[in-house]
């Protein structure tokens, strides 16, 4: 059995999406700016798609959905964007972010201190959130952005964006999420709080690889990131994707057509594995589950470095994270840890296990069998376990015997 | 019949390419960056992409090639990071490029002069060619970049791209080529000629939309445009389009493996459309065939408003163009023509024939017999032709017999 447990880090693309995308390759293949039937024929698929967005999220028709190439470039743009509009003007120099963002937030973040731009990083609760008066407290009159990311890629903590949307309001700061981690797997209304700017990505709610999109409150101006043969009203530039917008379309309205009902299955297969492996001693989980998306365990087993719990799931087909699919080449200590007090220790054993609608009982019955096997396995071979844990003796032996 | 004459704007996905992408969406979907087996499974597939572009352009082992979402990301990439590598230290400010760019390079541009960045627009001949001396004389010491297209989305036309590139190399200045027109259509051979940046789109060459590279050769530094997860060693982050990556490598072989050979066919079949047009009095096409990509045809037709002729042709189930597709929204004259010294009448008479490998042969005969009536028909109700040609009169009435 292979199981898959990296739905943060990204979907396998529904089979129904890739019906939708087929007839945009090879039959309907015009490029949409072109004149005539060939080019126009994509059109209908198009305003399907950008309705299909709208719907699930519930934007307003006077915003805007723009379609980029992935939640990456939603960032960049919108950071990069405020750095051209506000910074380099003189009329503001400040961003507000938090310690925990996705690399391509932190990262753009770095790239826009090198050019003079001032950034506070907000750091989380020990449950992994940022607390809204915080972000309060660090707007001045010199903020040009808020960036917030909705729900985390690693914990799955959700941030209280409706507050800190109220906040930003209030302050004439434009506020922006990225909600690659929240849409499709909890409810995003944008009609029922207030942000200017959301990032997402199709590939973390099955639908492809290389489409996103950005949403902006209102159609408000943003300098494009990608300047040339003005598509889509000038704002992002390049032959349109057809393929792929269709395919986030329909993949978007899958992941939210009963976000409630699918959300509510997921999270009772979730808690089943998350309750069974909390059975086990010195096992930790971070954060509280109800304030989490439904699908994501991060959890810390003691004496158990990721990076060896990774490899035997793996020996096992199953596929899980130590945190960011970005970052997995590197073997660091998960960032998030650290930032919610972790110690160095503790922040190497952390492990995430991400699931999808696609998720079975079978396979989380599987799973828990050899994850439960799995720590054993590994604390008998942990010297700084085995020191703490002396009485585990009997199971090393036990495990041994698996191990061989 | 349906006649697909806009393979300059985009072109159909060969079934071959589908068919190479098909397992990557619902079978190998995994994250290339994650460490399981799920994740690692792409890795194959991508190295034989990259395999698969190095060979079609001949690119060396010091060389990168680098995915993007498309040329237009490739262009905006090139010329912001020039912006900022050189002109935002004070070192360099001057940009030489041409007056018929495409509108991701000249868009860029212009977004870059409001930012202090000088760029001198090189004017082109009547072949609508660049001369190399012109750039040589118009380099500076402050100039921090050279960007000429290969090959003309308008009008075929082939740029002394290796001429070019020794006086660059002389100076010492990176010069860059958007060659998303030359790519799959004229060979390209990056070890011949000295160019250290090329863009490309999959699109073009019978590849997906939302895929393209950027070659940088002996990967010489350049700042990203997308800052994040350090996906592509850092050079381009957001999650790889591994589908979108599969279909490019697969449709750059196909496109090159036997280009003259392939180029050949497609060359003798628009030799005989554009034979047949010009046999029609007053028709100009631009430029001499053989510097030209063997595909394209760029006719002004006198007394015949290009858009009149677009709507005729789309009647009869033939899609071309005016020009550049990401322009083709708007009804203004064709720059391209402007720029080689045409009148604006007769730039407004332009219309781009592009063939591609499946063009057949019975597609051109059918476009033959309606490109010729619908000329008569077009100049029938044309005042200004019927003005200069009152010997036509004869025709005008069979003409409107056709027309109604």
């Amino acid at each position: 059995m292979q199981v898959y447990l990296d739905n943060n880090a990204t979907t396998m693309v529904d089979p129904l999406v890739v019906e939708a995308m087929l007839p945009f390759f090879s039959e309907i293949y015009g490029n949409p700016n072109s004149l005539h039937k060939i080019g126009t024929a994509s059109h209908p698929a198009i305003s399907k798609a950008i309705d299909q967005v709208y719907t699930a999220l519930n934007a307003a028709d006077a915003d805007d959905i723009v379609f980029t190439s992935c939640a990456t470039e939603s960032n960049n743009w919108v950071l990069q964007s405020m750095y051209i509009d506000h910074v380099l003007n003189g009329d503001k120099n400040h961003i507000v972010t938090t310690e925990v963002e996705h690399p391509s937030i932190l990262s753009t973040c770095k790239f826009l201190e090198e050019q003079g731009v001032k950034v506070t990083y907000l750091p989380v609760n020990e449950q992994g959130v940022v607390e809204a008066h915080t972000v309060k407290s660090f707007i001045t009159d010199k903020t040009a952005l808020v960036s917030i990311m909705w729900a985390s890629n690693e914990t799955g903590m959700i941030n209280p964006i409706a507050e800190i949307g109220e906040i930003c309001k209030e302050k004439g700061v434009p506020f922006h999420s990225d909600a690659v981690q929240a849409v499709g797997k909890i409810p995003v209304d944008l009609q029922s709080l207030h942000v200017d700017f959301i990032s997402m990505s199709a590939h973390k709610f099955h639908g492809p690889k290389g489409v996103g999109a950005l949403y902006i409150r209102n159609s408000q101006a943003l300098s494009p990131l990608m300047h040339g043969g003005e598509h889509m009203g000038g704002r992002r530039s390049g032959t349109l994707n057809v393929a792929g917008i269709v395919g986030m379309g329909k993949a978007i309205e899958l992941a939210t057509a009963n976000i409630e009902e699918a959300a509510a299955k997921i999270r009772a297969k979730r808690d089943r594995l998350e309750d069974a492996i909390l059975e086990l001693n010195d096992t930790f989980v971070v954060g509280d589950r109800d304030n989490r998306t439904p699908n994501t365990i991060l959890i810390s087993i003691k004496g158990v470095e990721g990076e060896g719990m990774l490899w035997d799931l793996n020996n096992g087909q199953i596929g899980a994270s130590t945190g960011s699919a970005c970052a997995s080449e590197d073997l660091e200590a998960n960032t998030v840890m650290l930032a919610i007090g972790a110690d160095n220790e503790l922040a190497h054993t952390g492990i995430r296990l991400s699931l999808s609608r696609f998720t079975t009982d079978a396979e989380i019955d599987y799973t828990i069998t050899h994850f439960k096997d799995a720590v054993k396995r590994l604390r008998a071979i942990s010297s700084s376990f085995a020191i703490q844990k002396p009485t585990a003796g009997g199971e090393v032996q036990e495990c041994e015997l698996h191990h061989h």
